[in-house]
């Protein structure tokens, strides 16, 4: 470490944040089925939709996800916290994770893998392509599905998602949105 | 859209938020330059240290970022929100993006294109691979430095990156974080 006027010059890490944090759900079905927290995912292309995620090859799920080639991605509210930190520490070799958190696996619209239902969003999305990259393999997926809560949506039928009380993580901690700052383009919007 | 117990189906499409947003910047120089405005990033492999940034072909700094194989990742703070928008709207193909947004261009450690230095956080990056998507193309990266504000250092040597006021985006806003829930592993944490 050394210093540049103001600028420290750590050793080259991960350093991207804040980033999602997510449960993700992989298996066959509502009782053949696990869950995986996860931070490093995105999305990755808008037409058509696309996501990632990157799981270390000896995750439980990693074997799960890489033989049916489908997952869910259930977005975390403040309600949620715990439970996704549990099931990012815990394996689902050694735990039914959806019973020790108490979470309710319910059947996703398009892939066999479950929803988690106390989740305000669940993306469903179809493996494209594997990419080994090291101590982690990238999933690239498509998104097939979508659910939200129908609480999030208003009489207007818009989908109200400031009101999911989403999280997010940031250098290992968890932490809730905060102030709203600006819509997209409000740099450049007449007063 | 159909009603399903409590939960709405909408047409599949991009729900994964929040996200992070960032200002890239990408050139050969402090003078030959330019900043974009990124959403669709995220990192994908702890080690190495690797993360990827998606592009639309038809932006002014794709071209520049596929000739020279480099960019900047610089995160945004609380006080670069305007910016950052502002970056994302605009094209540099009109614009010197710096100047007309007020920020300043400064060296980077190991590549060639600049940081930005009113940035908390600049993560330099070099392009190992490009994959088309469709409306993106997915630029895989892995990370040659790191550098951060020196205030964010305390006198432990720690890094306090929850003093940076970094910013997300999530469905079309711009947010600061807010409250802190828990550090990793806090729900099986001895109390």
């Amino acid at each position: 470490m050394k210093k540049n006027n103001e600028k420290v010059v750590f050793r080259a890490g991960n350093m991207l944040n804040p980033t999602p944090v997510v449960m993700v759900t992989c298996g066959t079905s509502v009782t053949d089925c696990n869950i995986i927290t996860i931070a490093w995912t995105g999305t990755i292309c808008s037409d058509p939709p696309m996501c990632y995620i990157s799981v270390r090859p000896g995750r439980h799920s990693y074997d799960i996800i890489k033989e049916n080639k489908e997952f869910v991605i259930n977005l975390a509210d403040e309600k949620l916290a715990a439970q996704t930190d549990w099931c990012g520490v815990r394996s689902g070799s050694k735990f039914n994770k959806f019973l020790e958190a108490g979470l309710t696996p319910a059947h996703a619209e398009k892939v066999k893998a479950p929803i988690i239902a106390e989740s305000p969003v669940n993306i469903e999305c179809v493996v494209k392509e594997i990419i080994p990259l090291g101590s982690h393999d990238m999933f690239l997926a498509e998104v097939v599905s979508v659910s939200v809560d129908a609480a999030l949506i208003d009489k207007k039928e818009t989908l109200r998602l400031d009101k999911a009380n989403l999280v997010c993580y940031s250098h290992g901690h968890y932490y809730t949105l905060g102030k709203m700052l600006g819509k997209f383009g409000f740099s450049v919007k007449k007063h």
